[in-house]
């Protein structure tokens, strides 16, 4: 099972409003966590397409004078994660393309697991590719059926395989598409009665528009005239929605699949509480990630949660080529400790994940130096021993501390009174049932 | 008393180090929060001057190759804030210059109440002058001393009036200079046993040096070769530290003036709880300025603080040319309200200030369409009804809400069950003496 | 016989040395003239592609930086024309490609005759095409065929019509293709013994690079290893080399099939002296396109030639958004008369063209404002009114004076003493047999 | 005496006109020649001064946004040239400044010789400079003077010495000022009988106005209100134009005191021929410069002018980073030969003139490599042995080939048959009297 380059993505659409590809640069900007290297929206007045990708953040790419010339009532949009790998504009979406259909353009967030198989052969059926994207290669699976859309999407479906919502339009339809497993989420909306779609809810509020329902997995929906056309690929497989969504990545405004992050964070926090009654003084967030799990965590122990690291608002990077240890070392930068909060104090701190382990050890070594009496780190899931193939770009396994550490040794080398991982059942009972899991316990569910 | 165009700004000086300008951008970066107009570094090799400034954030202005540019081992800095007024890279500090005593630099936070006859006197005695800014007028004064450098300082701050921090250059020194009243922030550092100089303590986190002390009001402390020269203006008034600094403005992280501003506003928390005994349900922040008085509110009511509001971390502005419609459109983008955490709840949500009231006001109404029980808030100081001359930037009377209605009358404009600003004997109880309150009482210290 | 939007062009490839970007660089620069609305570069390390592509001037979008990643020893390069249609840099070029033959670059000068055809057929059989060149597809009519790279090309060859000149690169091979008409130039040159391939032998002067042959009209020349492979179409027809290349477009130390530039203008010059032996006292060129004419001229006829219009070496266009009567104003800005020059005298201008005759008409009315005592105006080919179909971009029928006036009408409009166009038989037989003249006379050699 | 950077440059006013700014940026679009490094436009709208500067050409720095920004029916602007010096934004012109008359805005053309003195005398007075341009100086000088406006600039002109050609900008007035021995040209114009100010006349042809006069060496023209107030200093030394400008710097198709620069060069090269006879059989002019002079050596002599350099008329530079071989290098990129215009014939090469000698050997060398029979080399001015202290930026005199060898050792060094310079004696024939000639005999009017 080989891979291509993952990313993270966020994706939105909607249709029939004036000054479309507004409301999409604002919908993009409401997810811009969601991936920051480059964005792009493309339009159509149902005639023409308009298209206008850049590198950076949905606000540097898009001005008034752009997005005038991004015509029509209908429009897509995509923000895209800055790998460690090649970040080019070449590769920027959403991908359009005129075929015998007419245009179709699309956005696609989640990694295709065999890629590189479909590639050869389309190639092989005389496919000339100009990017390395995912989504050029279902838009040639779509520009070679000749059935109708629906039927094309479906037929594409069954060829692809791994993580993939996507949103598509062509001059007359916007569509939402969600793969078998549902492993990234992807939600319905309406403003002013018109369709609305979006990887995050917070989009929708961002714009005013109204959270309708989730695609479901394996669903196909069709916005075009006035009409709505749903279908669904025959033989579904278990649901498996990523989990990690939910943790980390999320916006703790958004709903997922009838979940709410901050609820589910929250409540990963007391779940700890019960599985770790520590006795501390003082309760410290990492970050928005740790931040709900803290004030679960604070509420059901009773312990008082102190905000002891403050972040920086403003971007973080080095002014310099970064390297690792100046990445490393910037990385700091982000989060400043107040020390007089946690000296002489048993402290505990709530983090989401610990993954290589070297920004946490800094962070916890000026605990430390500030007199802290007591240091113990709360993960709110299970520990990271998996690489993800469907769209989280982790590093290497070789790179992952609790690939190739036991948990004590871990918690030496953080240099911790004690270390705790939410237990996979404690994990489970939170999240409820059909999640991907792989990154934790290594099943794959397209394998 | 009439006044030029206000700035907040920040301030940052180091001597002695090698790659002296990438501290500096590194300690501005710290600062940004104080002003993100424009930035400049000026250096000095101990023969010539090096300088760039340029519109916007200090990461966007300064890269390797430009740092690198900026050559020597001492240098300043200074951030520059965005008023409504014009916005002119000449406007941007640190200023320059060349006169008898060689080269001096200088860079300024805070505002002179006496400029306009300084510029008139001075251009009497024909000074031409280049800029809008208060540093040119107190270069002018510097360049027509005989007197030694230390003298020439303390003659040209028996002449301004108002609100000035300083951090000075010359090829041999770097001298840190504060108002006698001590309006705005200066602290006192070292980074290897050298001297670092900055508006806040946060800039020192940032590059790991060490607090030593505060500037203090009236203070003048000159690095020259390896010996430090510290004076102080005869007949000082009493000090009246800026309070809206630390209510407001100042990163949570800084100890200013001894105080922690952390320490401060959780204590104004603390305080509201005892002045507003409120039967709420919840207790909601308001960004980082009520984030810490909330804390401190859900402590001492031992009501459950809830972080409704979730913040969306990238940049906030219009696509298109802001008006002020826009402004408040998108002043809201910047926080998104999880409804279902305060639906039937009595909710009490903690602001830092009302200054016009419409942000405010938007945000209490999407509180009550989420269907909150009752809505009440509460502001961590009391009403602003006064403007400033001493370098914030406050809307024109006219516009300040506390200013043109009754406690009563702002309640029933912003829809809210009970509204409640903190009582100046509570405020003054937390803050301590010797602190300009002008804005809140109109006693302005210079008058 | 529909079209596409037309375009100027310059091609330029280079194999087997060391910086190849750079060269493409230098070679691009010099043929700048064929097109100045984008650029784009291309290259290969024998195993990865490299490209980098921008809008604007080569020297604008090229820097050491930029060259420095464009690695190996093979690339290949295109300069594109502004036309007044829509500009985008998703249509610079070479366009890439990866395919079941692994990678193909290529870069286009002319216009293809039957691109709507093969488009629809091209979609029909399941291709989704990205751009609205031509250079995709031919790029796709390649990576469709099953055979070898030379036989593919020949039955690309087949199958597309109208003008092209084309580079193509592979990871192993440069090639150089001409259509079977000869339509666009294409040279092969060396440099230290390695190919070089340009649309004009002046970008192999400013690499020091030696011309060594045309590429035949419909000859295909691959440079791979250390072998080169040339082949060519059956049944060739007869080569129609556009005539307008060497009036107007091309560099006058250009040499294009054999022909040098400056000579052919030069004869052009003294045909019309023999055709127009008009008793002036001065003859004036008009900019470079008529300055080699004039100097023939002046030599057959004995008159002196004077430079009395003045050219601005800096580039010509409004500060303001242009509309066509500020395009007429600014196109003046060029050139400046030096008004003594002409008082008194009868002046013969020669011109190397009339297109719209809007400044023709304001440069007349200047020579005659000045004092002229007459003026004539001698063009340097017939008149044009027809359409170009192979890649010159002329507007409209009917914008062209010559399409819509009598010569004598055009004479009265322009306020000219006379006005002569070089006969169509003076126009031959300077030229030789075998070139395009469909502008002038309507015959279209692919019709 | 010491010298400061020298430069050319550029200088432009106009008054009384809408959109005034526009017209400054046509106008210094004209004499773009003068200067490439930087520009700037300052207007006043009566009341309020506008300015901006920035690095480049006029036509990069100025759009229609920006020129709409500079308000106000008067305008002065300012090019600069590219010295090899130190070139900042903070040196560009026009400098503005605030003092006790106003506000005062001034470019200048020309160079200072005894700007250390001033200098040092200012800063004694107190005087802090922020530039290191003779600019700064001259404003200083005119804000400390308590006298009228036209006295104040009467003493300045009594305190500088040296090259200085002035626009000056109140906010009621437009002034034009020449040094007394009237090194730089300016000259006045009107345009609608309103005034318009210029370097050179070419700039009011962009604009449609009318050329009026010279400023007279020493003069000083002040228009104010609807009045012209003019002043002459007292005992003027004798007039010392600027040879230099002529044989190589002003454009062709301005008049300079008096006289057309087109009939002075034509003139150089009837004279060449008449001192040097040359049997040869073509004239081959390099560049602008010795076009007219091969003009005049052709007619004079009967040798046909042959074109045999063809200029690229894009803009000239390398990719990397320069250096001086670079630089070489370059600089032949501007001039490509075509070698069968001069093979096997004997060829006399006209220049304006041999500063280090390098890119003229490379011209010679390709020449003679094409098969020329003969080369010689004609200079229209005589050999350049003293560095200039009034603004033309000459190499190090050790740098100047003719200061450095004998006639005789230079033709070596080229490989010439033969070289003349033009005589002393013809050269100041075709002048007339009252040049400065100091590069070429050292004699330094202001010593």
């Amino acid at each position: 099972m080989k891979t291509y380059p993952k990313h993270y993505c966020g994706i939105f659409g909607i249709k029939d409003m004036p000054r479309a590809a507004e409301y999409a640069a604002y919908g993009l900007h409401a997810i811009q966590h969601r991936g920051q290297e480059s964005a792009g929206i493309a339009s159509t007045n149902g005639d023409k397409f308009f298209e206008h990708k850049g590198m950076g953040l949905v606000l540097r790419i898009f001005d008034n004078r752009i997005l005038s010339g991004l015509e029509g009532q209908t429009a897509i949009g995509h923000n895209r994660y800055a790998t460690t790998g090649k970040s080019e504009l070449k590769n920027a979406q959403p991908l359009s393309v005129q075929c015998k259909r007419g245009g179709i353009a699309l956005a696609h967030n989640g990694n295709l697991t065999n890629t590189k198989a479909l590639r050869t052969e389309l190639e092989n059926h005389g496919v000339a590719f100009q990017t390395t994207t995912d989504s050029e290669i279902m838009l040639a699976l779509l520009a070679q059926s000749d059935k109708p859309l629906d039927q094309a999407i479906l037929d594409m479906m069954s060829k692809v395989e791994g993580a993939y919502s996507l949103v598509i339009m062509t001059e007359t339809a916007l569509i939402a598409v969600r793969d078998p497993h549902g492993f990234r989420p992807l939600s319905l909306g309406t403003l002013d009665g018109n369709p609305v779609i979006a990887s995050e809810t917070c989009a929708f509020d961002i714009i005013g528009a109204r959270f309708e329902r989730e695609v479901e997995p394996g669903e196909i929906v069709i916005f075009e005239s006035n009409n709505v056309h749903t279908q669904r690929v025959a033989n579904l497989p278990q649901r498996t929605l990523c989990a990690f969504e939910k943790v980390y990545f999320d916006r703790p405004d958004s709903k997922i699949d009838g979940q709410s992050v901050y609820g589910i964070r929250f409540a990963f926090g007391e779940r700890l509480a019960k599985e770790y009654p520590i006795q501390g003084d003082i309760v410290v967030p990492i970050l928005d990630g740790g931040k709900y799990a803290a004030l679960g965590y604070a509420k059901a122990s009773g312990i008082q949660l102190v905000e002891a690291f403050v972040r920086n608002h403003y971007e973080h990077r080095s002014f310099i080529q970064p390297n690792q240890s100046e990445r490393d070392r910037t990385a700091e930068f982000k989060l400043n400790l107040i020390p007089e909060l946690v000296r002489g104090k048993r402290v505990i701190i709530i983090d989401d994940s610990i993954v290589r382990g070297t920004t946490c050890k800094s962070r916890i070594k000026k605990v430390r130096e500030a007199g802290a009496h007591e240091v113990h780190v709360l993960v709110s899931c299970p520990p990271h021993i998996h690489p993800c193939y469907y769209g989280i770009d982790f590093p290497d396994q070789s790179k992952l501390i609790a690939a190739n550490n036991t948990q004590d040794e871990i918690r030496k080398k953080l240099d911790l009174d004690s270390l705790g991982y939410l237990s996979m059942e404690g994990f489970m009972e939170v999240l409820g049932q059909g999640h991907c899991l792989a990154c934790w316990n290594g099943n794959y569910p397209t394998v």
